[in-house]
């Protein structure tokens, strides 16, 4: 980081870009009719909001261990329970390539272990995609065939990463 | 929360308010000598935000257990360990009427909770605060001799309060 960003200056940014990017990425897709995928349910402050501004279409959750505020919960049949390894293929079987919009927070502290995360699992993530789905990340991830967007207004650069297929 | 704001909203909200009110408060306390006191460390962002903005003055830390990221743990000597029923009027005996700016971010997500809390600890932090000194806080608090102040620009009404004495 900048040396004259504090860590609440970044985390900020990060937060602020994260939804710049989700709610451009929401209103791109909004004719689309595939599902939302979370991967990290977290606090569930991001799930909230994607339930909240997303309409008609479903969203579901990848986790290995709910344990989110109250507020923020999903019910059970929207919870993909388990390692993204095995969870991620066995989406793939059962809905095919139909996602309208993918959001990832790997989110962890150690940039490299991250990055290392990131390589390993944006194959993965990559086939679920329908086409003109978008994948939202707050980490650089490596697609072959998806492209990088430019960041829409209020998002920070390097903070969050948008990619369409 | 309003019904249209999601907790990601409510969220940044808060982060946000909460670094506009230290940078006025910060600022406006700056030809002061006394020490900055931050109630909690958490994961340690507030803290490095203010040692980075705060020249001159020492930041000391109240905490039950430091629990911080690597690179937001302040020295053992800017640490007061224990209980804030002990610490604060332990604090009032060894710094006097003294703090330039002391905050507070409470932050559980039980809202009766965090004001029964706040109503317990305000008589414990008021008399540490210098004349002039200003007090932040991410949640109301009860003062009889401190005066609430409008909040600076780019804080969103309710999402952080300033006093000063």
């Amino acid at each position: 980081m900048p040396d004259d960003q504090s860590r609440l200056d970044l985390f900020i940014d990060r937060m602020v870009s994260q939804r710049a990017c989700l709610d451009f990425a929401i209103a791109e897709t909004r004719s689309m009719p595939g599902p939302v995928f979370e991967l990290g349910l977290g606090n569930g402050r991001t799930y909230h909001h994607m339930v909240q501004n997303v309409k008609g279409r479903p969203v579901y959750v990848f986790e290995r261990a709910v344990a989110s505020h109250p507020d923020s919960t999903p019910p059970e049949d929207r919870v993909i329970l388990g390692d993204v390894r095995e969870t991620l293929p066995a989406a793939l079987r059962r809905f095919g390539a139909t996602a309208s919009v993918i959001h990832a927070d790997l989110g962890g502290h150690n940039r490299e272990k991250n990055d290392a995360f990131a390589r390993f699992v944006s194959p993965l993530i990559q086939p679920l995609l329908a086409e003109g789905g978008l994948m939202v990340s707050s980490d650089r991830t490596y697609f072959d065939d998806l492209t990088e967007l430019p960041l829409p207004p209020g998002a920070v650069q390097g903070r969050c990463f948008v990619y369409r297929r």
